[in-house]
């Protein structure tokens, strides 16, 4: 029997690998690189005639705070099947995603928001097991003071900037122009 | 002293955690849940004039085979950042990123590849360490039978679709339309 030093300790150790520029975990007993990249947000502005579905937050971050539904992306899906599973598992609604709305970069925490316009194939929502609440809300009825992100506006303005065309390029992260770095 | 049983294990073992749908790998010495999500590929369709820049891959897989510069966004970068540093790490071009060419979800291999419009600052190229060599190539002189993914022809295509265009919708996978799930 071996004592603890000689346990499998995972990926501790901070390493450039060989042939990378960047400092990466790594483990000393197998090798392993546990490459960290950015994670994926997919959701959607749903919106059923000209009222849009919305959400109340029943877990943290923003807790009771209104939202569009919105989540990690997961393994084997398309980011549109994505954003429908999402709309489903926080509103209880099906839809037909449409164009992409938003692709906003979040750098301070490493996440890339794939934001689609969607519309509701029929009226029936309700709280998944993440909503508090659930509504169909026209534009001036949209709580605009209690929306639980900064994405969340800029996904519902570019909604709104969208009416009636389909072929448009997804806005952006309010932000400078990118140059080369 | 404590044998190898009770050492740490790491997250080994699949389950669904509280108020999740899926399988995680969780670790149940401290409970930590690795989750695993889809990895981002940024790249771009890098033009100067009525020329292409191909780099060759010096790295598997696919090896000897042509490609646009792409490669994994790193954390704490926008996509449009991160594209234009695959640009300069594989073909040693200073590039201005322009609009979003395809949003491509790979869901066998979970990836999904932003693909951008950008064009040189200057003709100045050069293979970086992942590539054998850099080409600025006219669209007649791709090397269509040695490109290494599909996605660079899908992506290749679709910069010529857009060609004198700003403001259009990017591109998806060729597939099927996307229902709710």
């Amino acid at each position: 029997m071996s004592d603890l030093t000689d346990a499998p300790r995972g990926p501790v150790v901070e390493r450039v690998p060989a042939g990378d520029e960047r400092l990466r975990l790594v483990c000393d007993d197998c090798g392993f690189i546990a490459y960290e990249n950015p994670k994926i947000i997919v959701g959607a502005v749903v919106t059923h005639g000209d009222r849009y579905l919305l959400a109340r937050r029943a877990i943290e971050p923003r807790k009771g705070f209104w939202t569009i539904p919105a989540g990690f992306m997961e393994l084997n899906e398309t980011a549109e099947a994505g954003a429908a599973r999402e709309v489903w598992e926080e509103a209880r609604a099906r839809v037909t995603v449409g164009p992409l709305l938003g692709v906003y970069s979040l750098t301070h925490i490493s996440q890339v928001h794939l934001i689609y316009r969607a519309e509701m194939i029929d009226a029936d929502h309700a709280a998944g097991p993440e909503s508090l609440e659930v509504a169909l809300l026209t534009w001036d009825e949209i709580p605009w003071d209690d929306l639980a992100f900064p994405s969340v506006v800029w996904a519902l303005e570019a909604q709104r900037r969208s009416v009636g065309r389909s072929d448009f390029a997804p806005e952006g992260a309010p932000e400078r122009p990118h140059r080369p770095e």
